[in-house]
């Protein structure tokens, strides 16, 4: 089972709305005779990759599958079938699948043909590693990610705004990799507007995965690296108030989406509706606070960066250091990191 | 000398304003024979308690010593000429003592005496390790760590001002064991209108560091923690515009200094002069900006708490939650912490 979750989890960020999906076949010996994994929607499930790799081994043999097999028709045969046609002897299970077309039906359909049928073998695993499609297929959502990049002192931007960089290139880099695991990345308008993000994972997934803007109005800017769709599609979803006249402003390029209301949830749900299980939020404080609010963040990656920015707010570590470009921010020199009960503690050495 | 090191750093918060000192005898042949390390001002230097132990074994020996040894009386005699009265034949010093009554000049003595010195063993942990001495002799202010507690999204509070707490126990303590290695502790008048704190080690350090509040005025309210000096000093630094006439309103217990002006610079020269090494600021926003600027923080430790307190400042990772306790707050579930180059990367789940 460790071996077919390793196997499910190299397809991570390009099976949705499918689940990730890994299978071993051993023969009627134990011996090791196929193995597969699912890559990408409208591509053959795991097991009857594993299956076909193991051929006339697979009679008597075991099954070991980190996901239910299905037992329905969708875009390929029922897994099921396969499994009954190869003369597998015993299915081992790690989670029953949440999609209610399957849900259970697919273990009855084993046993019931004779089979042997062991379930919940490192479950716990495999539910981690299918949170987002669990999710999406249990609530209607993409599972949604919250990720900042703020320094020390709490902060994602000067009082002028000014924000490049705060992390550094390998925090920058890891941020692209996480874009790879992820079908949307989710900006406001505002984002936008202040810093005219590309959003892509550099070339790491392919297709790029979708950059969607949530803006109340379309007003935004004529000239962006969001409308240039050659190098990843881009969707504007924006409030019922907007008229077709005002959509002159975009350029050819990225698609326009009304919602019901420009709200976190509402976009979600139109998301899933378009297969995405998992969407990256890289918003600002407005729309963070309001996604967080309606229930769209399910998890959290803050990278803290050593410098002090400063400013002036509700009540943070520092105020106001004077600072109006990212040049003059203090830069700390890390000296430890530790955990201490569920805190961290960062210290640091001023240079 | 790593075993110098760790007896010297036994007496870690207590020695000030002496540095911290360790020492080892070898006998002739190379055999332990005594060791040392200072207690505390007053009280034998650390060479002159391992040579005691050592008695007649020193003759001949070595003596390894984590500061050169120091030339001049002051409330105990020189420690050269314990060494030389002892027959030490070799000595071994980590680094030089930045004091300018001796720099180098220990050394000299001993060499012009005959004996082999060898020096710069191990210098660099040496001089980490009195970091916070070397920093008072050569700049004439205590070397000063500047600690907070914060939430994820950067906050130190509510916005209606609660604060109690961010962090949990174990990050409490671990604050209660930094104070113990401090000489004094520093809040601003506002901290101590807001949270009436303590401010002690909880009887991990004897005697207690000095608490110091560092306010213009000083109109502080009659009844605080800080005003019972049966458990710890208290030192309140004003201005120079507060007038005697000012004074009746505080309670008897606290001393009060007047400085020529209410700025960390002007405190901590006159906290180095009454011998502090390392002093902590837990101060609010205002002081602790004030601290940075005027160099006199050397030194940062932040708590991270896995909570979203929100709240609407310059620009921090989120605006406005609504929250008005800190039961309302939201608490996370630490997923993995890791080093990024020189940033954090600390990746939860939303419980």
């Amino acid at each position: 089972m460790q071996r077919a979750l390793l196997l499910a989890a190299l397809a991570e960020g390009g099976t949705s709305p499918n689940p990730l999906v890994g299978a071993v076949v051993l023969n009627a010996s134990g011996a090791l005779a196929g193995e597969g994994f699912h890559a990408c929607a409208g591509e053959p499930h795991a097991e009857v990759g594993a299956l076909a790799q193991a051929g006339e081994q697979a009679k008597g043999g075991t099954l070991v599958v980190t996901l239910e097999p299905c037992c329905h028709q969708g875009q390929t045969p029922p897994c099921t079938e396969a499994v009954l046609a190869a003369g597998i002897s015993r299915v081992v299970i790690a989670m029953q699948d949440p999609d209610p077309r399957v849900a259970g039906a697919g273990m009855e359909r084993l046993r019931d043909a004779g089979l042997e049928v062991i379930t919940g073998v490192l479950e716990p695993q495999a539910a981690h590693q299918n949170r987002a499609f669990v999710h999406r297929v249990s609530t209607g959502r993409p599972w949604g990610i919250l990720k900042w990049a703020m320094s020390l002192d709490g902060r994602t931007a000067l009082t002028n705004g000014a924000s490049q960089w705060i992390s550094g290139p390998q925090a920058r880099s890891w941020v692209h990799r996480l874009r790879a695991r992820c079908d949307a990345v989710i900006v406001g308008g505002g984002t936008l507007r202040a810093d005219d993000p590309l959003l892509t994972s550099r070339g790491q997934r392919h297709p790029e995965p979708l950059r969607v803007v949530l803006s109340r109005s379309i007003d935004l800017p004529v000239e962006a690296q969001l409308w240039d769709t050659a190098v990843a599609r881009t969707l504007v979803a924006h409030g019922p108030e907007v008229s077709a006249a005002q959509d002159t402003q975009l350029p050819e390029g990225p698609e326009l989406l009304a919602l019901r209301a420009s709200e976190p949830l509402d976009l979600l749900e139109a998301l899933a509706q378009r297969g995405c299980n998992r969407v990256l939020w890289e918003c600002g404080p407005g729309l963070a606070a309001a996604a967080l609010q309606q229930g769209c963040v399910q998890e959290l990656a803050v990278v803290v960066a050593p410098r002090l920015l400063g400013g002036m707010p509700a009540r943070t570590p520092l105020a106001d250091l004077g600072f109006t470009s990212m040049k003059q921010v203090l830069v700390l020199e890390p000296d430890s990191s530790e955990q201490l009960g569920t805190d961290w503690l960062l210290q640091m050495l001023l240079s």
